[in-house]
């Protein structure tokens, strides 16, 4: 049967409060996916014991399918030794995962648990940063060697169909004696040829590979042409593979971190089940650089306080000049990185870039001063105020689109990432002039605005 | 050999001034994926020379690796014949795609010159929303009939090589003498069991499927379960098949746009080589929505024109107060949209919502108002005016992290896209309380501020 979203929250409210038993009743005959969406809707203090109600097969699976933070709190408030008999069934990419997200206790007492040799491969993946190819892929795949012949191979799968029932079989590695990567072949190219020929022969030798430390973002762009991507050595050794479904999973992953960035959220992810301090800390480490900026650009205020003691409408004005130009220039931000990450432009676009928001600056800042300067005009009968604010905005808009859309582009010249400085360096800078000019020009005629 | 980017741009800038016999040398031997990359990086202009200088099947592929916009541009600066002869050889849903990103009338140029079949077959793809299953299904897939065995499958497969070589191939469906979909068998399943097996033994008929109306996120969540998932109309009927590249597609090109939403651009993509028209009215739409709100916020301090104009001072920290809690509020926006997209909050969460931003924006919202408090204590050697703005900034800031938490969830619970509202309402309500706060305690203890 198929069980819908809906089934499944029913069935997790209803094991709320049992037993190992009812769980393993109710779990075993779920998809590993259909019971990591019940997991995931019980109560934390209770993830960890349905869990081990699964045999450690099924649980490895299960953890699989779990949010990774999730995951790796609910393991650790398993025994070590439990904990251990699970993780080592799971995909070694996902196993290195969640060992990387638990605290360096909790993940030293499950390696003590493994076999040497599978601690010693877990640790050299966690070695690996999360966001490189070495931390993306998975040591499970199928390669065969040189001198086999296709009828080798699909003796090979039959042998080994329970180890390899997990493994992503798109396609089979050739390699040599000392393990180098020599060629890649679809595996149906290599089932449906004839028994005797070289599977050397099938094989494409035209490859591309990526180092482990080669960044996530890049070895994505590879996906855009192929369907996985070996991963090798400085010796061209073949380490692993990144399938496509590592590569969805970052891409989300990253897509979402980005977008938190973009908010001023440091430090990759927030979930509100964390805890205070760490969500707490996190937002304010960019709020507090904020708050100086802001001091900053306010302190333009502060220098012609007399100017607004006259003309006390301007400071109803300040306000919105400011909004709307940090809404203006941050369009222009948005438009950036995505044309950034998309690889439509670049750093040296400059000019191009300029010129494309000088465009779109001054339709939109006319627009704009237009509107508020005629508000300004009726609300207080005076034509000068109208003129003045709205031709603030219009340019104060061709500002914070220029700074807005070159921002990003000068922060990726200098190895920066754009999403978490552009925005406070564009409102600091847009706020400043905005004040500057709106403030400066009315001192200037003063007479005319009383 | 392999070409590095930095290949394929020097061969793209050679190629600016030269003629189709040149780009035919140049292109044909380059695998698809590079010969997009040098099309791209291409002037607008020529690239469609460039393309045509392929042979249509190769072009056909290049055309399926270029961005959406980029590929229909190109195509309709081709002769409609011509174009046919291309696009015919793309697979279905790229081929849908492109004919939808053309201007109608050169789609229809198009759809003229495609035999009837084909033509009705497009047309029928065309006719499914962009973001929804049938939108995002290809109609290339392997099927078979529930009477046959494995290797009446093998040898199906064998005789049709050249048809299926770019089908997605790691599944097989069965279906019966209707086109209803019985089950599925993963491709080596099939290949390794016996020869007079019958498939339907080998098959799973425990089918997850999407109908063609299945919005786009709901299919993305089967994908953290199913690496594909069949798509069938009322009566079950198999009609294509959503791969895991199209899924991967589909949720950057969402990843994007939720992006651009939050930034204030509506109605999806922007490039900057997209008309100014269509740039400036996208962002203006939603500009020029948030300046009557930034009016509405703002005629607050109009209210109080006459305790503005007695202590001057509090004019410098309106911004301040004005931006920080936008800034804090955005963040508990961004974390909202983030959990909700990934499941982790329902509209039903208010509460636990609320109680967690309480506690994040009284902790950040002390330590904020003590730094602005502190500053303008210092500033005019009055304390009156440090606790008034100090507190008016934590009080702002507790309320728009509930704002900013809460109003995402509303939004979802009345259908509405929380990426594209939410930061507007969010910062017109904070304003708008913020200056009540500040202004409304300055006018009660006017005579301590002073």
């Amino acid at each position: 049967m198929t069980w819908t979203q809906q089934d499944l929250e029913d069935l997790a409210k209803s094991l709320e409060k049992s037993d190992e038993r009812t769980f393993a009743d109710a779990l075993t005959p779920l998809e590993p996916g259909d019971a990591a969406e019940v997991v995931r809707t019980l109560p934390r203090p209770i993830r960890h014991v349905a869990l081990l109600s699964l045999p450690a097969e099924t649980a490895a699976e299960v953890l699989e399918q779990l949010p990774d933070d999730l995951a790796a709190a609910a393991v650790m408030q398993m025994d070590p030794g439990r904990a251990a008999a699970v993780v080592r069934r799971m995909k070694s990419d996902e196993e290195a995962d969640l060992l990387q997200d638990m605290t360096p206790p909790c993940a030293e007492a499950i390696l003590a648990k493994l076999s040497p040799d599978e601690a010693a491969a877990a640790r050299s993946l966690i070695g690996y940063a999360d966001d490189t190819a070495g931390g993306l892929m998975q040591t499970e795949f199928i390669s065969v060697t040189e001198a086999m012949t296709a009828g080798d191979v699909a003796r090979q799968l039959r042998k080994r169909a329970t180890e390899y029932a997990d493994y992503p079989t798109s396609y089979v590695y050739i390699v040599d004696g000392d393990g180098k990567l020599r060629g890649v072949a679809s595996m149906r190219e290599i089932l449906l040829c004839d028994a005797d020929t070289p599977v050397a022969e099938v094989a494409s030798t035209e490859l591309v590979t990526a180092r482990t430390n080669l960044p996530g973002l890049e070895l994505l762009k590879l996906f855009r042409r192929f369907r996985q991507v070996p991963v090798v050595d400085e010796a061209d050794r073949l380490l692993g593979v990144v399938t496509h479904d590592d590569a969805l999973r970052f891409a989300e992953d990253e897509a979402d971190e980005e977008m938190l960035r973009l908010a001023g959220i440091a430090g990759g992810d927030e979930f509100r089940d964390m805890s205070l301090g760490q969500r707490s800390s996190r937002r304010l480490s960019w709020l507090s650089v904020n708050v100086l900026l802001n001091v900053a650009a306010a302190s333009v205020i502060a220098l012609y306080q007399e100017t607004l003691q006259q003309v006390i409408a301007l400071a109803v004005f300040l306000p919105i000049i400011s909004d709307m130009s940090g809404c203006s220039g941050n369009q222009a931000v948005a438009v950036s990185i995505r044309e950034l990450s998309l690889d439509r432009i670049k750093p040296k676009h400059f000019l191009w870039v300029l010129r494309k928001e000088l465009g779109v600056g001054f339709v939109n800042g006319l627009a704009l001063g237009i509107l508020v300067g005629l508000a300004a005009w009726i609300w207080k009968s005076n034509a000068t105020l109208g003129v003045l604010v709205g031709g603030a905005l219009w340019i104060n808009t061709l500002v914070a689109v220029s700074i807005g859309g070159l921002v990003p582009l000068l922060l990726r010249r200098f190895g920066k990432d754009p999403a978490i400085a552009s925005s406070p360096i564009l409102t600091t800078l847009t706020d400043m002039c905005g004040f500057f000019v709106v403030l400066g020009a009315a001192s200037q005629c003063i007479e005319l605005l009383r």
